[in-house]
């Protein structure tokens, strides 16, 4: 297999790389859940180089990942936002950032995460739909259906 | 911010990135899942350039990720092993291959995810630790401590 043929892979894993798995996509949509939409803004927050933020931000929308619209404060220019699709990569951001606040911090993480709905400061967990039960490596197995 | 400082980002995305960021890595880390521990296993189940297969695997076990121990079949080779670190990167994959299954698929997955302790065929689903709701992006929020 060749990286640019992720996409015609059977795996799920190896489909959702081909649109998250190049250097920078994943800090482009951690910008955009900060509500970041303007590509000057994402230019100074993450500091890439200006053609690449620009070709995974095409990229990002030929996939349906973000849209395109107009800026209403400047004419020609345009927003980009996340489509519903694109909301629902959070989960992967946020078990990135669980994984790097208990594995990779010297000190307290530098954010956390307040769920709204109940007030409290968590750590999202992936469970079981059915038994509620906490996912780990052990407990589960990936098989053919 | 250049690619290669993304360790020394305080963000634990950033972080994690610096670990599982490049081309290749997260199927490499699936295949450590499936079960595969032998460089030439990876090598012809991935069709990854071996230079930088060998490159990717040193770089995971110089993070903790893997683990090297001697092969007890061929005694000048090495078995490649997930860390507990590294088992506990099993929720990044799934939340991706959850993605990937729901808008990536033209038919039905093809896997699914058994959960041992209960039985079912799941789709393992973020939630609240304290009150068991499902987690989305419009549900939260991330904030300094």
């Amino acid at each position: 297999m060749k990286w640019q043929e992720l996409k015609a892979e059977p795996c799920s894993i190896a489909k959702t790389l081909s649109i998250i798995g190049e250097r920078w996509t994943v800090l482009i949509l951690r910008e955009c859940f900060r509500g970041v939409t303007r590509f000057d803004k994402f230019e100074a927050r993450l500091g890439m180089p200006r053609a690449l933020l620009s070709e995974r931000l095409k990229s990002l929308v030929a996939e349906g990942v973000l849209e395109r619209i107009p800026d209403p404060e400047h004419g020609r220019r345009s927003l980009y936002q996340l489509t519903e699709m694109g909301q629902e990569l959070r989960p992967v951001l946020l078990t990135m950032m669980a994984w790097g606040d208990k594995h990779l911090q010297a000190a307290a993480p530098p954010k956390v995460v307040e769920h709204l709905s109940c007030g409290h400061t968590i750590t999202p967990t992936l469970t079981c739909p059915d038994c509620q039960e906490e996912i780990t490596s052990q407990n589960i197995v990936v098989r053919n259906p």
